[in-house]
């Protein structure tokens, strides 16, 4: 990474962490008339380094439903050597990848905010590089306090919940298993995950909040609302680990939980391996999952 | 308490514990018109109690300004045997209490939340009877991350801010202090407050946020906007606590430092004293302030 831009193969990918409170946003993904993540941050790379350009090649790692939120997440994108003229010159790699992420901050609202703009590492893939994703759910049960400041991205709830009841009842869907009981189904796709952490503990400071975090290698659409909607069931007595259990075996959708609100979920953050095991991750996750298999939760 | 309602004296006094996320808010006082904290109260409990009346008698403990948050406020209201009737019969003072509590919050927007609602003890006063309010003002700097889902009670600024230089000047405003040099004045009204805590930190926690936290027995307009706005400019290396400390001893306004924006700032808490000793505190209150010392930040 000595020289910012690649101009012997004529393009430089960029990695671009980001992340936003999805209230306000009809989701990720581009719609005409509509505002979403994509469409905001295809509007700011537009006016930053071509006009008349519509897609930038942008892949994201997780691409979120209406109303979800990020604290980190993760795109790529490649930029010709025009698009790259148009930002001027820059003295080191660190002042180019600083400018950008400045300018399109200048350019968001404040409900979409880049972390860190960086030249991406011979091989990155935002999406089919990542080794992991973790999501968390917020929920204020009877017992926390219903913070209006954190209404936004938190779920309420009337009763009180059995944290231990859940923990146990997560314990059940640990590890490589078919998730078809918990997604929407999607033609063609996969609905084997590795769930790899699920957590449920209260925060000790002032509010006494709920959090359900899950990290696995990736999720299918709507997989995390509906792991939190079963273990909600359960918290509230509604449910135990066995019927969790039965389910997950059953692979069937028929007379599940609820896939609770987006409102209380948030991604938290996209894991890639070091640059040198970059590719094979890349080959790894393409054989494992169709091209089809694109909305994640 | 063994009562509810108590009919002989024919009214009964609520303590009502409130927050609200400030930013769709035009301030806490009511007015024709606009959206406030106080008009949205007072609207609910005229579907809860009583279609006719406009006031309730309503005393809050702190008065934000425009786009201020709170976690806790605290209020009261005196209620008629014939507004009580309206609720219908409770077997005990904690039904009667969450009751009101439930409906509050069934009307209420989830931008402003009921945390609880209690028959109030004897003596008990929402403004004269505090001995302390906390705020906290949020700030992300250079070093923290910019949170999109935080956005909305953090202040975003590009500096790094120099924590050991903010604590040091905080401890100049330390005390029993007149504080006419950090606040906008009214008139016949006393900047005379005692600071107790001021305490500069930055959270260990993902997004790495400085919390600027002070505790007084009141503060004046603008007080903890202005305080911050001076330490601010000292944790960027603008003024040092020489700088602060002059300020102080100045008792003017002129060439003051920035009052910072609203959206950082979260009124946390109010703190009263055991019921024994809640009619002395009202006296002692209203014989430093004024009635015309109104807003309180």
């Amino acid at each position: 990474m000595n020289e910012p831009v690649d101009l012997v193969s004529g393009f430089v990918r960029l990695r671009v962490d980001f992340g936003y409170d999805g209230t306000d946003f009809n989701g990720w993904a581009k719609q005409p008339g509509l505002r979403t993540v994509e469409g905001s941050i295809l509007d700011a790379l537009k006016l930053v380094f071509d006009h008349d350009e519509n897609s930038f090649g942008l892949v994201v790692a997780g691409r979120t439903d209406a109303g979800v939120h990020a604290r980190n997440s993760v795109l790529h994108l490649d930029l010709t050597p025009a698009q790259i003229k148009r930002l001027g010159r820059y003295s080191s790699p660190s002042m180019f990848e600083g400018a950008i992420r400045d300018r399109l901050n200048n350019i968001l609202d404040d409900d979409i905010r880049v972390c860190s703009v960086t030249v991406a590492p011979e091989g990155f893939d935002a999406r089919f590089a990542a080794i992991h994703r973790r999501y968390r759910y917020r929920i204020a049960d009877a017992v926390s306090v219903k913070d209006p400041v954190e209404a936004r991205h938190t779920l309420w709830t009337r009763k009180p919940l059995d944290l231990l009841e859940m923990q146990a009842a997560a314990l059940e869907l640990y590890g490589l298993n078919d998730f078809a009981a918990f997604c929407k189904p999607r033609p063609f796709a996969t609905t084997i995950r590795n769930l790899r952490q699920v957590t449920v503990r209260r925060r000790t400071d002032e509010n006494q909040v709920i959090e359900v975090e899950l990290l696995a290698d990736a999720f299918c659409h709507n997989m995390v609302r509906s792991i939190v909607g079963a273990l909600i069931a359960v918290g509230e007595g509604r449910a135990d680990r066995q019927v969790i259990a039965s389910k997950l075996a059953s692979g069937s959708r028929e007379g599940s939980f609820k896939v609770v609100s987006p409102r209380g979920l948030t991604l938290m953050e996209i894991g890639y391996p070091e640059p040198a095991l970059m590719a094979q991750q890349v080959e790894n996750a393409k054989a494992l999952r169709s091209i089809d298999d694109e909305v994640e939760d």
